[in-house]
């Protein structure tokens, strides 16, 4: 059964300044923050909903919240775990914070989790201050102008076929993205929605801000 | 023609501690440099063989080495220019310097590249201070040991099948790894080389040091 609300994944991973994340924040989010996420949830004025992970470092654990313990040799990250949760509580939009610089590892395995909620019928959404991904397999994706972002369209899981952008400054029409040869990369919004559709396959949609800060020094 | 040597690839994104990275290079190697890149060359220690890039962003560039401007529309990132150049004159061995944290999209093309490289024959590392991404494609790659760093494989281009992992806490037989299902994430060295195949597909190899500092903040 489809549950109403969203389901905001705290990562452990840095995140940079809280203050556009909180922005992003609704009220009625349920926060599950995956392991070392418990950190951040000062920052982003959270209040946790479930605590999720093997919780072998030594974090100071909010009191009386619902707690998964997993023991720490497992195959799943603690990300994907929190996200299997929500889906299996029957959340169907998800808002993951955290996780897209740091660890190249953690990046790689975080964009993973966002194909495999996509592929269980759920619209997500990745963000830290400076960076944003989206996902959309075989649909099409309607993404508001963003001032001083950049937007890039990356194919995942394998080639995206009939691709087509507009809206932005380069526009693409059918056209196959192939994970060795980026062609989507760096695009600009002219002004409106910039929509992407692909025919077949999926795409990673990467918002990344134009001054970055350290992230670009 | 294949050229002996080694072209390595100075990008224009934050790399880290430069330390680590001079530890890197070889007499003998020839740097080109993507754009902005040439902001790293004191710190790296190089001297340039080759710039190539827009330069539009204002940036001193070094004297009397070869210049290969292109217009800022182009569809290639300067990264995939440089290597793309390096390919065509007969370099088989890279190394990227840079390119693996900061902007999303940048990293993104960058793993990319990595591909690219190693789908026209040459044997590639990408590497910053604190990771480090190797490529395999229908083959077997062997990593030595390295103490204080996880290591990790994932699917690049679409799923990898037949992938077996040995020298690590870890072992896969003849499994298949998924873009949206990491299975193979922060695996650990046993103490001598790793060993990794794949028989079907590609791979990315992302080593992460356990202690980033910063990127784990």
């Amino acid at each position: 059964m489809t549950r109403p609300g969203r389901c905001v994944i705290v990562t452990a991973g840095p995140m940079g300044e809280y203050g556009p994340l909180r922005g992003l924040l609704r009220p009625g989010d349920s926060f599950y923050c995956a392991d070392g996420g418990v950190r951040h949830l000062r920052g982003l004025g959270a209040e946790p909903s479930l605590l999720i992970g093997d919780f072998d470092s030594a974090h100071e654990l909010p009191q009386g919240v619902e707690t998964l313990r997993f023991p720490s040799e497992k195959d799943e990250t603690d990300t994907m775990l929190a996200a299997m949760e929500g889906l299996s509580r029957g959340f169907r939009e998800f808002l993951l914070l955290g996780g897209l610089r740091g660890r190249l590892d953690h990046t790689l395995a975080n964009l993973g989790v966002l194909l495999y909620l996509t592929r269980h019928g759920a619209r997500v959404r990745m963000a830290d201050a400076d960076n944003e991904a989206l996902c959309v397999e075989n649909g099409e994706l309607r993404v508001p102008a963003r001032k001083g972002w950049y937007i890039s369209a990356f194919p995942i899981g394998g080639d995206a076929h009939g691709v087509t952008e507009r809206g932005m400054k380069y526009s693409l029409d059918e056209a196959t993205l192939r994970a060795e040869f980026p062609n989507g990369v760096s695009n600009e919004f002219l002004g409106g929605d910039a929509i992407i559709r692909v025919e077949r396959g999926a795409l990673l949609i990467v918002l990344s801000r134009k001054e970055t800060g350290p992230l670009a020094g």
